[in-house]
């Protein structure tokens, strides 16, 4: 049994260092790299690239809304042409550095707020999907499992990846709770593997209501901008490791170079 | 004999509209296409490729600084992993837009001061040129003829198109005279015209020292942002033409796709 | 009798040239001048402020969101005490210019999505006024007439311009109809200038729905952007010159310098 | 007997978190706190006065040029009217931040690039003493000790805060030593204490070449991005004490409120 573990790297900008980069490596087999718009500067995103293919990952870009003040977590009203160019020129960027490196990009998963947006918007769901099959490569979609972005890109014929939330809490209907809800965010990283255990072996995860909710869980969303991140990746890794799970993406094989 | 007419295009960013493109369009054979940085945003990059494609063009990368207020044309002093990292990213996205309208980037001209100051600069130049070769297409340079550029690219086995400037004054060296020198900007149509004839034919300008200054003429570039610009744009087809010579780029046949 | 005329101008940036401020300034009696986030630059500001100055006109700080790309069009969920400092630094920016060209600031008029989301957002406007409130100064609020923004501003007790816009179809709540719909601009000048007329003398508009809105009307927003609006504007002043009302800024006579 | 500690503060920007203000603020007398264009963005500046106010530091603004990525501290070639419309403008913007905290604005300083260019050339000294003598409040320049930036300043009656830097190598022109060169920046605390001590008590610094160099002593630089930084800071600060000199701003007596 295999499932993949990703991370948002690469989000330092000029002077301004963020995240962990080199420690979450090794932990992750897909880096979600920044592009530029709401993190990343091109020597950023050029290291690393480098040091995700020294790594092993399998790398993706991961583009957000043209807002680095608000991080890209700032909804934006963006038309449709509009966005699908700002994703057009983001994977192109970040691919461009993956070919510098020998190697190809390999998916797309959108970033903070784009990411919402899209999970909870059909019509913004579509618009991101026909972005990426307008390119010959067709890059496949890291979206969230069970919401409107991988049902939309499914329809489509666009290859998925279905992500879950292994911290996080769930409503019935697949939404997660709003971090500004108590309980929202889980701490306990032994908690949080258990979690990420049954996402990984059953498909299932409690939700709020007390209901179980079926997902589809190609790749566990990992943090690593604190220690306290680290230890719930590192809990994760463990916990799936003593359970006979390997990490891996289900992209490693392909050769797209 | 043939020769290439080149043009910056794509220089519009978001409400605000520069140059006239569609004027411009069908007196060239090369489109060099900002890349947003200095000037051009992605939905400006989408619609220009777009428009290029349909006109015939080959379309190439124009990179600039990171300097949207200056246009691209206040010196930066940009250290060389940095300048390199900006030159892929924008690369990259370009070529983006080129794949999806079916075609690829055939070239990369440096904008403005980014241009100035590689022409003048042997250092800079092997950066920029390094830059390139990284890249596995290993992109032609479009650079000044007789300059730090195109020596630095021939030097390092990267292909070269030289640039001439048939409304500039030539400096016995090579260099053009500065815009803030009288004299150094031709403004009759027929003299520029007469002027691109015999660097294409001879291979040879008058400069302002009296001297013949000899020129690999490979490609000329055109202004498109006035209506006097486009005059002279017209009136250096109109003589090419009635002296038998064809405008094409002669990276035209080459499929890269 | 007597109302104010104002009119969106300093909105280039860099190279890049929008409006028509030098045609557009002699019609009007205050400058909703941009302040370099959604529009506008430092260079632009300087002199935009020195025309304003010149011909007379009341200025006001016109501030938006961070949104160069956008125009400031584009709707973005900014949190309160961000959007706070936002205006702040504008308005602060904008007054200096002011100071340096021996006036001061006399209003506040937001930008674009930032106004379209106060007037209907009755806690955005709150935090509007908030911020407004929060400077020494309490510098007046431009805002649209009948709507949560002057209504908040007047609940606070912060100084108020009703504003309203003579080219636009209006809902019976008081919306302005959305640019999407037909019929919702006017565009025959004569047309736009009776109702101008209407506003001041009568204050009222007919709405969309067939039924009479009141409206206070101290300032009619005017555009200068085109030849046809600039025509509007001429007709607006004319006809309200032809009904012997007097064009002025009621913060005229005041001296805050 | 007196002199003054000052430190660049309000440097974060959005998520991302540099420097240790907290920390080093009950260190210093004042505050230069960056403007939002290489650094700082309205809402840290915000916080920033209002931390600084409670400390009982005096403000100064740090204006730089604008270039986030490269943190101002790369070379930009700017026009002399567009350098002294982005000083207003960022002097305008920390100002408005000091009004609404009760207080004003005391001195200018200029950040980085803009500081060494600055100081190295004649004709920018003056294009930035102009800038300042524009506005009203014609706000004291903190400026190199011994440069064309405070000799400027000098000239044109502009009052004027010499700085000194007790950490850095000094050539005996007055020029600091390029990082780049071995020995430009001292490492122990007790060294650095002790050369700050001789500036302010005998105007005096060793330089590299083996000569003493005068220099006039109001404000010395401190760092405060890093522990060791800080170590540095605390040895300064015992050292001045130990010898009887109080840290205080000789502009903390004016009020300009």
């Amino acid at each position: 049994m295999t499932v993949d573990l990703n991370c948002d790297l690469g989000e330092s900008f000029g002077a301004y260092s963020i995240g962990e980069d080199e420690a979450v490596l090794p932990l992750i087999s897909s880096a979600s790299i920044a592009c530029g718009f709401h993190a990343g500067d091109p020597l950023v995103m050029d290291r690393t690239v480098e040091m995700a293919v020294k790594s092993g990952c399998v790398i993706g870009a991961h583009p957000g809304f043209p807002d680095l003040q608000g991080f890209g977590r700032r909804n934006m009203d963006v038309k449709g042409d509009e966005l699908e160019a700002m994703l057009i020129y983001q994977v192109g960027a970040l691919d461009a550095f993956c070919r510098r490196h020998h190697t190809r990009l390999r998916y797309v998963k959108p970033h903070g707020a784009l990411y919402n947006m899209c999970a909870a918007d059909e019509h913004l769901s579509r618009t991101l999907v026909h972005a990426l099959l307008s390119l010959p490569d067709a890059f496949p979609l890291m979206g969230m499992s069970q919401s409107w972005m991988t049902r939309a890109a499914e329809a489509a014929g666009l290859p998925v990846l279905h992500e879950v939330f292994a911290d996080r809490a769930y409503h019935a209907d697949g939404r997660l709770v709003s971090r500004r809800e108590p309980g929202s965010v889980l701490r306990d990283p032994e908690a949080i593997a258990l979690r990420a255990l049954r996402m990984v072996t059953e498909g299932v995860v409690d939700t709020l209501e007390g209901t179980k909710l079926h997902l589809k869980c190609d790749s566990i969303c990992i943090h690593g901008d604190s220690p306290a991140a680290l230890e719930s990746a590192r809990a994760i890794r463990a916990c799936l490791s003593r359970n006979g799970i390997t990490v891996a993406s289900p992209l490693k094989g392909e050769d797209m170079t």
